[in-house]
């Protein structure tokens, strides 16, 4: 590390903890990973969380350690430090994460939602530097979103702005998790596209073979990747479902456009390895959708800092807010 | 007028334009109003409204006017003083206004969409009276929507934010006149409610009479105003009516609060005048819909400026600008 102080950024998963020390230009150093360990509570997960914290410290004796940031899925009450709530820790409530820290640490530290900390990497390091106005959009189990705008991350009046997975886009649509009917993360997320294909699978003819037998795509194979790697081998069924995906994708974007304006979309999370398979289908969409002339201004954009998007962004709220 | 110096704060629409000197206090002055003449085209249009600021002019032959802020529904170029698109004037196409009217007018002129310059006067002195963040949400022909973000309106990347009318709620739903299907305008505006109140009358047995004759809901009653007095007589179509519309005003609203985590949400517009019948019936379905936290804050208010909110807030955004 050239800098004699640093800061580390995490990225505290539903099965792992990410983390790795960052320098003032934003390279990351002496990266660590551990098992989050849900199932045994959060005292568990925050020990952890501090273990991993002096694992990274004990690599670099010579140098300061100033501040630590965190990224965790859920609604953050960014200027507490508090995790309200987080779907993926179903015992976390209002956890006062800065404090519970402190018993380990007696160092500044921000957390906020992943999201957000996802948008701020990628505008430090990836798709959307120097963009005024941006939108991270992170295709997961959910879909979670980072709003920047006016240079800054955009967190509404308690911190929970960007909730952006529970547009309703089908009003009488799947039940959502969080009480409401048809989320836009019901059908746009990786979670989304295999429910996608599990209902194409049911309802069309397209998986018949060419000799007219049943030809029955292999449960297995659905998962983002299975799906991802039969439509790279040109399988129609799988192309198909990449399509009507890249659709539903198209439609909440779309949303966003028309209500914010913002070029920049920047697309993150497990389903971007098969980008190639539904981002046109989704530029389309967004073009047939959005305002006329918001429509044609918007960007589609792969993230560029893959999973270190999230460390960074950590980091640089650190480095910012000390 | 108690100032030596005043501006003229003017809202063009489709059918009238309407106009009067505002003092630094926020009051209003020689209130006027103009056919706007849409049909004879945009010279005569915007002649009308060289007249209309010449006729409060001569109201006040001893202050000085110093500048002049105009709303107008469609695609603005805030900074340029372009007006892109209107949907009332099919004949404006990229206009700019602030040189047309130079050729009256020797003074600073700002141009912006009707519905930001509604929410800056609802702001200034109405429903959104501090508020860091709220959105107003005009129920119109369709829905406009001017945002406030961190104490100012949020204009995205080319002055076209707050397209909230054309979110997708509906992805196979009416086609809207800007191309895509199931705008949320199509479902909550006036024009929506109208749609509505059609639909059901075709569809239900509501509008049989205790007699059991079919009592068909006259024709000439459904408008905004029609309906909310046969409400007002606790009409149950009627009301049923009202109880949908406020769904989908709901599923709108929710979604806007989901993305921005905004709390303060201004309702103005033609329909405003049925709030009682439609507002409890939003509200249900705003917490119903929003993510959990989000939706228990939201607060869903009457606008208070009725038709002066546009004027006001042109009016300030001349004097925040010269």
């Amino acid at each position: 590390m050239p800098n004699n102080t640093y800061v580390i950024g995490l990225d505290l998963g539903g099965t792992n903890i990410r983390g790795a020390a960052v320098d003032r230009s934003g390279k990351l150093w002496g990266f660590r990973k551990f098992p989050t360990e849900v199932q045994k509570g959060k005292t568990r997960v925050i020990r952890n969380l501090a273990n991993l914290i002096w694992e990274i410290q004990q690599q670099y004796p010579n140098k300061r350690l100033v501040g630590v940031g965190a990224g965790v899925p859920g609604t953050i009450q960014f200027e507490k430090g508090i995790v309200t709530r987080s779907p993926h820790f179903p015992d976390w409530k209002n956890v006062h994460l800065r404090k519970e820290l402190a018993l380990y640490l007696d160092l500044p530290f921000m957390v906020d939602n992943d999201a957000n900390m996802a948008a701020i990497g990628e505008r430090w390091k990836g798709a959307g530097k120097q963009k005024t106005n941006f939108c991270m959009i992170t295709l997961g189990t959910g879909i979670g979103g980072g709003i920047f705008l006016n240079n800054r991350i955009f967190r509404g009046d308690h911190g929970m702005a960007g909730e952006i997975g529970h547009m309703t886009v089908h009003p009488d649509g799947y039940l959502c998790g969080c009480g409401n009917t048809g989320c836009w993360e019901l059908y746009a997320s990786a979670n989304g596209l295999i429910r996608l294909a599990e209902e194409l699978k049911t309802n069309s003819n397209i998986n018949v073979s060419r000799k007219g037998k049943k030809k029955r795509v292999q449960s297995s194979l659905i998962s983002p990747d299975g799906l991802g790697k039969l439509a790279d081998r040109g399988d129609p069924f799988a192309i198909s479902v990449f399509k009507q995906y890249g659709r539903y994708l198209g439609i909440g974007i779309a949303n966003l456009a028309n209500v914010l304006n913002i070029d920049t979309f920047v697309i993150g999370g497990g389903v971007l390895g098969s980008w190639g398979h539904f981002a046109d289908s989704a530029r389309r969409e967004i073009r047939r959708r959005a305002y006329v002339f918001i429509g044609k201004k918007v960007d589609l954009r792969k993230a560029l800092c893959g999973d270190s998007a999230g460390i960074l962004g950590a980091a640089l709220t650190v480095y910012d807010n000390i």
